[in-house]
C-alpha cells in the first residue's frame, strides 16, 4: 500500500468560491443532532412511511429492464404525460409533453438549470431574491455567473397577537423597494409559494403586483412551487403565477415529485413552461446531469397518475395540517410564539424570550455564526430537538431579521412531534415571562 | 383555458451559450433510428436484461422508507463504505469512506462537479482533452467558466494492417505536442482510460508520461474510468493514473455504477481522491443536485457487496468480449475495417470505402453537419443499423480526423448484433473494392 503523506501545497486548490466551502448548515446540524440524540425537526424529510401504491410503483418499475437505461434528456413519455396531465389542470391550459415540460434531478437542478440557461456567465446578470430564501439560490445563482439582489419579506408592524404570533400573511413585500431593486441587469425574479421558511402563501394581489413588474421589466419568473400541495388556509389557495394574464410566456414553473408524495430522496423534479423558456433549460439540464434516474421518474409517472384517483394528495394535505397544529400546540404550550404558516411545512419559532445560562458553551463554529445559530444549538443539544437556524437564508445584511429565529420542520409523524413536545417543556426554564 | 398565443420577442432570452443550443446528436440520431426502425447501436446503454441481484437490490431499497429520503450530500455510509472496500484494492490503498469518496448523480455529474471546484470562474482556466473526448466535457467545462484546449490522439502512421484494420493501441499523443499545449492558464488535464470512443487502453508509459507532465506543471487529472471493468487485452490491463508514484495528491478517479452494473439509468456515480481534492468537489456537487438519489444509491452498496463475491464482474466482461468479437466479425464481413478496441464498448468504423448514391437525399441538418454525420446517417436509414458520429467528440479544428468514421456500441445482447450483422450485408453493394 501506498504511503504518501502529501503535504498541503502539493494539491492543486479549488477555485476561489469553492476554497471557501466549509461545511454546509445541514451537515453542521444533522451532526450536531446526531450526536445530542436530538428530536431532527432540522432538514425537511419526512420520516412517514411511504404509501404502499407509491412503493409499489418503484418497485415495478426497478424491476424493468427499460427502466434501468437512461431516459431521454427530457424526460419518459409516460412521465412527461402524467405532469401533463395533471398540470394541465393546474396551470389552466393544455401543455403539450413534447415541448413544455422538463424531468430534473429534483427541483433543486431544475433551477440551477434554468439560472445556467438564463444568466449571461461574467456579465452579472441579476436575478430578485425575496429573502429568507432557500439556500440553495444564492449559490446556483452565483455558480451560473449572475449576481443575487435580496429584497426581504417583512413583517406588517403590531401584525403580531397578544402571545406575539404573526401570521405569515402578514410578512409582505413592499412593492416599491422591489421595483426600486430592479436594474438594467434583472434577468430574474425567483418566486417562493408556498414559501419555506415563513410558510407564506402568496395573495392573487400580491402575484398580481409582481407579475406587473415582471412584464414591465421583461423579467423571466421562476416560480419555486415545490409545496404546490400544502396551503392550510382555504383563504389562501395555491395559485401559481403561469396562471396570471400574460404571465406564461415568462414563467418556468417549478415542481418536485419528493415534495408531492414524500419521497425527498427520489431526487425527481420537473420544470414547466412555454418551449422559449424550456429548450434553452433542457439543454443545461441535459449538460449537467444528461437525465434524471430512470427507475424514479417512471414511478412517479405511476404515482402521479394513481393519486389522481385514490385521494392521496388531499390526504396528505390533512396529515401535514395535523402535524402543523401539534408543532403550534407545542410550542403555545411553552410560551414561545412563531409565524403562523398557511403552506409548506415548516414552523418558524421566535426564539427571543429564550435566556441562554451564561455558562452554556458553544463550539467556535457555531459561535462565529451568529445568534441564530446559537439559539438553534441550544435547543439542539440542550433541549434534544434540533432545528436549522432561519439566518442561513439569508444574505449578510438582512440576517439580523431572522437572528431570533428557528426553523422547526413539520412534517413528521405523531411520535416524533409529540416526543419533541415532551422535551420542549425543558426550554419554560429558560423562557423570560414579560 | 388561456389561449394566448405570445409573439417571440416577448420571451426573455436565454443566455447566448444556451441560445445556440439546438438539438443534441443523441437526441438527433436517437429520433433518426426510432423512425428508421433502425437497431439502435448508436447511444451506449445495454439492452440486456439486468441481472437478478442487481434487481433485488433496488427493489429491497425503494420498499424501504429510510432509502425513500434525501441522503447526506457526500452519499449513505453503506455505499460510501462499499466503494471504500473496492477501490483501496484497485487503487492500492486505503480509502477512508468519510472524507475521500463523494456518491454524484452519475460519472457526469461528477466530472462537471469537478470542473465547478476547481476553475476559476471568468478566469479562462484552460483544460486540455484529448481527443476525440466524451461529449460532455466540452461544455461542462464552458459552464464552470474554463476553457478547454485539445490535443488529438493520431494514428501511428502505416500502422492499420492489410484490410485497413488498425489497434486502439496505435492511436497514440505526442508527448512533446501535450508538454506545448500547457500554459500559464492550465489546470486540468482529463484522461479517459478505457477510452470512448476509441477503446484505447492507455499502458503504463503513457499515463507515467502524462503523469510526469502533471507533476511539472502541478495540474489536477480527472482521470475518467467508468469503463474500468471492460479491458479485452491481458496486456493492456485497466491501470488507474492515481496508483503512479505522486498521482494520488491530484487525481480525482471517476466511475458509474451505471456502466459497472449495467444499469446507465440509475444515475449513480463517484468520484474518489484525496480529501483535500474531493472536499471542493462535494461543495459544488451538494449546490448542483444536493444529493444522489437514494434507493438506487443503497442498491449500489448491496450490488458492490455482492458482486465481489458472485463474480458479475468477471463474467460481464466476458459477455463484452463477445459481443466485441460478434461485432467485429460483422464489419469483417462486408470489408470495413475499424480501430479494434482494447476496451470499453465501441467500436470506430472507417466507413471510408462507403460510396454513398449520389441521389441519395439529406435532410438539411444532417447535410450541414459534416461526412461523418452523413455517413451515420446513410447507415441509420438506408442500412438500418444507427450509430453516432464520432466529430461530435471533436472541437471543429480537429474533427477531420474522424470524418470518416462511426461509432458503433456493442453493449446489446446477441439478437441485437445478429440482427445488426444481417442488416449490414447491404452495405456491401456500396463499398468500393480496391
Ligand atoms: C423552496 C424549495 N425549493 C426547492 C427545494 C428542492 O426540492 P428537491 O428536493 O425536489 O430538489 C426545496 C427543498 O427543501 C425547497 O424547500
Ligand atoms: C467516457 C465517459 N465518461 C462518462 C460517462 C457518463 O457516465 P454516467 O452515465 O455514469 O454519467 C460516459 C457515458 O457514456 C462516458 O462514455
Amino acid at each position: 500500500m501506498t504511503t504518501t503523506a502529501a503535504t498541503e501545497g502539493q494539491y492543486p486548490t479549488a477555485s476561489s468560491y469553492y476554497k471557501s466551502g466549509g461545511i454546509d448548515v445541514w451537515t453542521l446540524f444533522n451532526q450536531a443532532a446526531a450526536k445530542a440524540k436530538a428530536v431532527n425537526l432540522g432538514q425537511g424529510f419526512m420520516n412517514f412511511e411511504s404509501p404502499e401504491f407509491i412503493k409499489k410503483a418503484s418497485q415495478k418499475c426497478v424491476a424493468d429492464d427499460a427502466c434501468n437505461q437512461y431516459s431521454p434528456p427530457r424526460g419518459r413519455p409516460n412521465v412527461l404525460n402524467a405532469i401533463a396531465k395533471r398540470y394541465s389542470r393546474i396551470l389552466d391550459r393544455q401543455l403539450d409533453p413534447a415541448s413544455e415540460i422538463v424531468v430534473t434531478a429534483g427541483a433543486n437542478e431544475a433551477i440551477y438549470a434554468i439560472f445556467c440557461a438564463f444568466l449571461e456567465a461574467g456579465s452579472n446578470d441579476e436575478v430578485i431574491l425575496m429573502e429568507p430564501a432557500f439556500d440553495q439560490y444564492t449559490p446556483n445563482i452565483k455558480m451560473a455567473g449572475g449576481k443575487p439582489v435580496y429584497i426581504p419579506l417583512r413583517p406588517v408592524p403590531g401584525s403580531e397577537d397578544a402571545s406575539g404570533i404573526v401570521s405569515s400573511k402578514d410578512w409582505t413585500l413592499d412593492m416599491a423597494e422591489l421595483e426600486a431593486k430592479i436594474s438594467e441587469k434583472t434577468k430574474i425574479i425567483v418566486l417562493n409559494t408556498p414559501h419555506n421558511p415563513i410558510g407564506k402563501v402568496f395573495t392573487k394581489d400580491e402575484l398580481e403586483a409582481i407579475s406587473n413588474l415582471a412584464k414591465k421589466y421583461n423579467l423571466l419568473v421562476i416560480s419555486d412551487e415545490v409545496y404546490e400541495n400544502l396551503c392550510f388556509d382555504p383563504q389562501t389557495p395555491h395559485i401559481p403565477i403561469a396562471t396570471l394574464p400574460g404571465m406564461w410566456e415568462r414563467t418556468l414553473s417549478v415542481y418536485s415529485a419528493g415534495k408531492l408524495f414524500g419521497v425527498t430522496g427520489w431526487r425527481v423534479g420537473w420544470l414547466v413552461g412555454p418551449k422559449e423558456l424550456v429548450s434553452p433549460s433542457l439543454t443545461a439540464h441535459t449538460r449537467i446531469v444528461f437525465t434524471t434516474n430512470s427507475p424514479l421518474q417512471e414511478a412517479a409517472s405511476i404515482a402521479l397518475e394513481e393519486a389522481d384517483s385514490n385521494g392521496f394528495v388531499k390526504d396528505q394535505k390533512i396529515v401535514y395540517h395535523k402535524c402543523r397544529s401539534k408543532l403550534m400546540k407545542a410550542f403555545d404550550d411553552v410560551g414561545l410564539p412563531y409565524i403562523q404558516p398557511d403552506g409548506a411545512y415548516f414552523l418558524l419559532v421566535n426564539a427571543s424570550k429564550v435566556e441562554i445560562p451564561d455558562d452554556f458553551e458553544f463550539p467556535d463554529e457555531i459561535a462565529v455564526r451568529g445568534k441564530s445559530d446559537m439559539l438553534t444549538y441550544f435547543f439542539t443539544t440542550h433541549i434534544g430537538v434540533s432545528g436549522i437556524p432561519p439566518t442561513e437564508f439569508y444574505s449578510p445584511e438582512n440576517a439580523h431579521i431572522a437572528e431570533n429565529y428557528i426553523r422547526f420542520a413539520f412534517c413528521k409523524t405523531d411520535d416524533i412531534l409529540d416526543e419533541a413536545a415532551k422535551r420542549l417543556q425543558a426550554v419554560k426554564k429558560y423562557v423570560r415571562q414579560q
